[in-house]
């Protein structure tokens, strides 16, 4: 049998498929993020995985951000290795899972969920021309960016007197938990990612259209810059929950630019 | 005697001055900040600082970012009180410093160092329309907002060709170093703007300039707008290393928008 997880920052998505393929486990838990995370805490999660599964795992596939960093890759190897002995353990970061959607084709494939990413998929291998810096300096266009940006119109008091009242029925903003959840919270990211439901719920309100189509256009210029050249001649594929539910916009500004075909995925981990 | 520290994110400034106001002590240590430091690392600054001043303190004045926060000045006041068993201590923010420049005139105060600050001074009192919500979601204009945007162009690959070899030149951009910085360093804030210096350096480049611009276009719409009406009356003081080093920008938009008389500060603590 297989184990199969998907890690964003925010949760994590386990399955268990057996030998002909079928599913006969699936789980959510929270997310594991190597940067973030200590060894100990990922190992209560996955021992909490563990105990619920059956126990001829041959194969652990682990995917998550900042996985294929050779320090994440080795810390992770060491503790899944841990609960599954028997098991061929391969760890992969969020592209890893991400261009499977692409079933062998080569593609542009960009991740926008809780953080972003991207590459050119030739069909094999992944090409990735941007660093992994993480949420404080890359992933423009991700839900921890626009959940900043929103909550920054808010702090500054730029945020349309229209949606004030609603954003503060949604949202707990006293000063003492925001200034914790930011600096000692241990997922900032995460935290940061809440903010952008709201944007997505509101969507419709100008403010909100041009604090989206501004990401929008950063995602292009930015984040798939680098696979311009591909974007002509490929097809792209979007991955991710925040993709997924900006598609209209994401998918207007791809025809401006004429673009090949392009995807929409919300959860790779359901299209393996 | 009196002890008066004013301490950024970065440094932190300490002096005492005898019965007759004369400077007897001066020092400069790493800053203290009651957000990211431990009560136990603020003590061990201190006491260094203890060890090499006279005994007789009655006084301790003690300025930081987010040192009006109820938890961080009850926190300050513990450790100095520790240290200082006869003084009188206070525990002040950053404006508390900041709006002495204005020598007991009406003003608005505007702090632009590793991080930002701003309110309105009536002259004796401090009226701060912001809330504190730190590096990662307020900030514009400050040493941590450049430095960030500047990484990101250089991360993003959108740094013009000409500044590459040179910015490459100046930092340790190590994949693994910058991760540790950004995420286990404990200082961020510090750690990013470190690289607004580059920027200030070479800020006769037109890609800079621009990036200049456009973070002095946000100080003024965003960390002066709450103070749009004071500013129309009352003279504008800039304190911190940023906007020292940005006056002439800064000059610029003020004189664009009809601000009254425009001053700049770098350290408050020496025009006490």
């Amino acid at each position: 049998m297989v184990l199969i997880a998907d890690s964003g920052s925010t949760k994590c998505d386990w399955r268990v498929y057996d030998r002909i393929g079928a599913k006969v486990f699936q789980k959510r838990t929270n997310g594991i993020n190597p940067m973030i995370h200590s060894d100990e805490d990922i190992g209560l999660l996955v021992q909490e995985v563990r105990n619920e599964i059956p126990n001829e795992i041959l194969q652990v596939e682990f995917y998550c951000a900042g996985g294929k960093s050779e320090e994440s890759q080795q810390r992770l190897f060491q503790v899944f290795s841990q609960f599954f002995k028997e098991a061929q353990v391969r760890i992969e970061d969020d592209l890893g899972i991400a261009v499977k959607c692409a079933k062998g084709e080569p593609s542009v494939v960009c991740i926008l969920g809780t953080g972003a990413n991207s590459c050119f998929f030739d069909g094999a291998k992944i090409h990735k021309r941007l660093p992994d810096w993480g949420y404080q300096v890359m992933d423009l266009g991700s839900g921890n960016y626009f959940g900043r940006e929103l909550l920054r119109s808010y702090a500054y008091g730029y945020m349309p007197r229209d949606l004030l009242g609603k954003f503060e029925d949604s949202y707990n903003l006293n000063n003492k938990d925001i200034l914790h959840e930011l600096y000692q919270g241990g997922n900032p990211s995460s935290y940061l990612a809440k903010f952008a439901k709201f944007m997505i719920e509101n969507r419709d309100h100008l403010f909100l259209r041009s604090m989206i189509r501004d990401g929008v256009d950063k995602v292009f210029e930015h984040v798939l810059g680098p696979y311009r050249y591909e974007m002509e001649q490929y097809p792209l594929y979007f991955i991710g929950s925040i993709s997924f539910y900006l598609q209209d916009f994401l998918r207007e500004k791809a025809k401006v630019l004429d673009c090949k075909a392009v995807h929409f995925i919300s959860k790779p981990i359901e299209h393996l």
